[in-house]
């Protein structure tokens, strides 16, 4: 039973691993069946674990999230509070710009289904994430006045909508993260 | 003949007029049968002048660019390069935010069924005419050097996206843009 339950564990992993990547290379749409061929498991315990396309890519999003607000605490602790909320923001843009649609997806999804369970908090967790880094910028005159972290996370989102259909998408997001942090034409 | 002429065009007008109205305040998706309603004409006079929903957004859509064309050559006129050039982004964005998702229904439609005719131009249209605005300012040291013109579509298509959902969309959207411009932490 022991070894069952490591078994699944482990096919667990290896699926949310295979789909994160299957997402950021093809988008929300990415085949549940390539998925599974790529982690080696049958359809049967995809699932098993994932009974809708929507509860993996809510479980892929939860992830990614988990893994950006553990980075806002870690650099938290930077001495250089600018350097620290910039390096986030360009974390923030890349997953903004490599989930491809994912959150629209989830929340076209929940609309059309609003009996799913649906993250709906994962907004709500990265503004808090990202609250200490804004504060202690602003704090350190670091920030435009009136800057908030609901600013920073919508001028993300819009950068990483309208460069989706890009060829080099990822390099062309921060690049324009880059002219909105200095200013396109400052004063 | 010419009385009939002088009735179709002034129908055409009104519905066009009618139509920008219904799709700033209810999207795409804003009622047929209404803009008819409204503009006071049957619905065979619709499909007259518009015989699909793509054409008559199309025609909307091709309407608005213009009228931003128009000024963009207008402004150019203007002695302070920065503030026409800030003044016509606003334009913009006020455009991009009122269209809501209207450019995108239109590739949506086009990729669906690439026989109907489409206004492939808009942003073509849209980058040449903003183009000597741009110049302009970059030449007067008003703009951060390798800023172009595709970059401030960007960004505002951008921001545009972004404040979609919020509730006074059209103020949080200037708002962003206020703070692309004069950058959210300068160094």
């Amino acid at each position: 039973m022991a070894g069952q339950r490591a078994d699944a564990r482990r096919n667990y992993t290896l699926l949310l691993a295979v789909a994160e990547r299957a997402i950021a290379e093809q988008g929300a749409d990415a085949s549940l069946e390539q998925i599974a061929r790529t982690a080696g498991v049958g359809s049967g315990t995809v699932r098993r674990h994932f009974p809708t396309r929507h509860a993996l890519l809510a479980a892929v999003f939860r992830k990614q999230t988990d893994v950006l607000a553990d980075r806002a605490r870690d650099l938290a602790g930077r001495p250089d509070s600018r350097a620290a909320l910039l390096e986030w923001l360009g974390e923030l843009l890349a997953f903004a710009a490599t989930t491809r649609g994912l959150a629209e997806t989830l929340n076209r999804d929940h609309a059309a289904d609003p009996g799913e369970a649906h993250d709906h908090c994962a907004t709500a967790r990265l503004t808090e994430a990202g609250q200490p880094l804004v504060s202690r910028a602003a704090a350190d005159g670091a920030l435009t006045p009136g800057v908030t972290i609901d600013d920073l996370l919508s001028l993300i989102t819009g950068i990483a909508l309208a460069t989706e259909h890009h060829p080099d998408a990822a390099t062309e997001a921060k690049r324009l993260l880059g002219l909105t942090i200095a200013g396109v034409s400052p004063a």
